[in-house]
């Protein structure tokens, strides 16, 4: 089985770098790249991008609020119309930034707080896909399962890709422990690797609470700005392969 | 025959406003429109498609150097691989937001200082214009005739529509006078239709040393940001249409 | 008696410009200039400084979010602690700029959303008084009076100058009708005319309901960023000079 | 003798970090905070404040070009008065947040294209240092020996302290190295320690040439940006203590 491995890249500015994007670059196979509004600017897309085709990685885009000093973590107020036409710019963006580097954006993944704002919100979820839709309708969307997001994505004629977020601790209800608590973040390896291990052969991940919650997701988001990150990945990866499976991008795993 | 109108346009940001877009937008058959960088943010490009769309006005990007204080007018030194990047980013941008509203971007026309870094240097000319036909083979350029802009936009494989600013002094080598000169500018109704006139009759325009120049032009330009801008369309849409040429978009004009 | 009067100024940026600086700076007493995070750039700061001070009228800093595209109306999540640094910043800001120009900040006056989060919540308030008491002991805080800004300031040891909103409408508890409603803005010269007497004489306005409610005012207030702005502070300027009043700054209004 | 030890601080933005400025603090004497222009923002600024006064360390202005992409490396052009604004309005916000923190600016460092473009115009260092004067005449101003800011700083009437760049080659003028050619950076830890204890010693430096330059400096300015700039700190402060000189900031090295 085909399964993706993807994670938040060239979210630095200017001459500030948040991870080891290169690095980072070799081990997933779909890149979320920032779209120049909470992280990441023309040179660094290009940079990206260029990375990304030579290395046969998926490129997506990453929008996030037009709030830099905030990395795009706070609530800003916008009107949904607002939402849709901050979504185009940057995803329209990067589909010109990977058009002049013989490029194509394959996925978006929406950033922290633009995320939460969609994800919260049916009405404007249905109307951000669309607005997508009309940009690329082979878009693939990524989210949690069973999401506002996913429901929209699908209502809209996109294709979504479910994530398992394997460094994140999970509430019986499917939701994230938030990062606050205790245990919420899982750093330990050989934790990790036995959640990988068991979400590939089960489709299920043990709750924060100890009980077995189904699972259903096609790619591991890693995440880039802790620190280790790039060994993190290199685990999760190193666990897909030595179960049998391989890694790909979004639109080969859709595709199997 | 059909005559291209175009203004600079969108070029306000949050609150601000630099001219009556929605005024010109009645006026002029082309839009260039700001693309975020020296001016506009998604909002305002977002009303500029639906306005344009609306009123069969063509849909042009209008990128800048990312110097919203100093409104792009300032040369900051960027690279060759920058300026393609920021060309791409905002031209992409633009065509984001006109696909979410279900138009299309045709053609581009560079802002000030960009503008004068291009149409200064052959190499980098071909490799925007080149990077350009990789965002789409059918984009028109804007241009002054017989400019390296123009020379590069024909190599790249792409169509240039020339321009006469008929509110602006020509010297004989076909350059414009300097602003600061007096009579650079050019706002006399009387002298402003005599101009317009001549151009439509002997495609040709009075250097300001009075001589007799030849001008290969489709499209008259009209500066938005100069008061009484749209009155001084209105007079130039009045006498191409008293002179029994009809006012046209770009794609229209290059099509007759 | 002396009265001030008093307006946002310098609320454009770069090229932008929001109301007539210049002619306004003709009618005030007091002006309370942006400082470069909602609107406002060291250019427009400095010109302003330089106006006031050639005119008599008093500089004060007018702090907001730092949230130029939404003008410093949206309220972003920012904690206490922030909210004292970038207060603290931009009145440092503008006391840098008074300095090199020879003058003296004499007053403060948050801007919009600022201001209601300030006035909103008291431990913050006293936080920011505190804070800006550092900055000058002698700083003068405008505010509507009997508000958290009010007492704040008072109790970190700074004065208050308390306001008149002459074309806003009251409600019956002191606070002002919100702009939505019809009424709540007063364009009408006769009304605003027998407003200013009707305070002028008898430090009283007639609410939205038509009930007298008492007002506690040193200054009158103009907002510059509606149309006509520069003809209603002139309305307002003759109307305090015919009762036999006269208009001074903040700092002689106290004094008297 | 007390000798300086001053880096380049606070040169981060929101959750970006340039160098681990809480390990530098504690090495080095004087801190050249970045005042939100060309890195930092208000939050940084007043951590820097309070680690500064914590440990002792003075506090500096670092103005630099309002270009956060280009991290103030680019010259973009601006007019001799536009350059005397944002240098007043930095070192005015900085002054605000050391002042909200019980603390005080005590010299200024320009940075990078700011720093070069001032240098090089005499008319120019000379009205931003009387520009400096107005906001306060004891400022001391960083600088090498014998250039253009160190004589208008003088002529201004403010304290200049001269600067040794340990780690940058020097030519038989006086000048750095251009960073490009080889050998134009110190890496070596027995080259650093010993061009150290010569300028310690003889108050001299070997130059590129193999030459002996006198070299006047009371302050070792120390890179922070990079790598290995906190060991390459540790380095310089073990030569000058080891010598039996101690580390103190400006104003104690001018007092002695």
């Amino acid at each position: 089985m085909k399964i993706d491995v993807n994670s938040d890249m060239g979210e630095g500015f200017g001459v500030y770098q948040l991870c080891d994007d290169d690095a980072m670059m070799n081990i997933v196979s779909s890149a979320n790249i920032a779209c120049g509004f909470h992280a990441g600017d023309p040179a660094i897309m290009t940079n990206m991008v260029r990375l990304a085709k030579a290395r046969g990685v998926g490129i997506g885009g990453h929008p996030g609020f037009p709030d830099r000093q905030g990395f795009g973590r706070r609530e800003i107020p916008f009107s949904d119309d607002e939402i849709c036409q901050l979504v185009a710019y940057q995803v329209g963006a990067l589909m010109g930034i990977a058009a002049a580097e013989g490029g194509r954006v394959a996925h978006v993944s929406f950033h922290a707080a633009l995320g939460n704002v969609i994800n919260r919100d049916e009405a404007l979820a249905l109307r951000v896909m669309s607005c997508l839709a009309r940009l690329d309708r082979s878009f693939i969307i990524f989210c949690q399962s069973d999401t506002i997001i996913e429901r929209a994505a699908i209502a809209a004629g996109l294709r979504s890709l479910t994530l398992f977020l394997a460094d994140r601790a999970y509430q019986a209800n499917g939701q994230l422990v938030p990062r606050g608590k205790p245990g919420a973040v899982i750093n330990d390896e050989a934790t990790l690797r036995a959640r990988v291990r068991q979400f590939l052969q089960t489709s299920s991940v043990t709750t924060y609470e100890g009980e077995n919650l189904p699972l259903r997701a096609r790619s591991i988001l890693v995440h880039s700005d802790t620190p280790g990150s790039v060994e993190l990945a290199t685990i999760i990866r190193s666990e897909i392969e030595a179960s049998g499976n391989s890694v790909a991008p979004a639109s080969d795993v859709l595709a199997q």
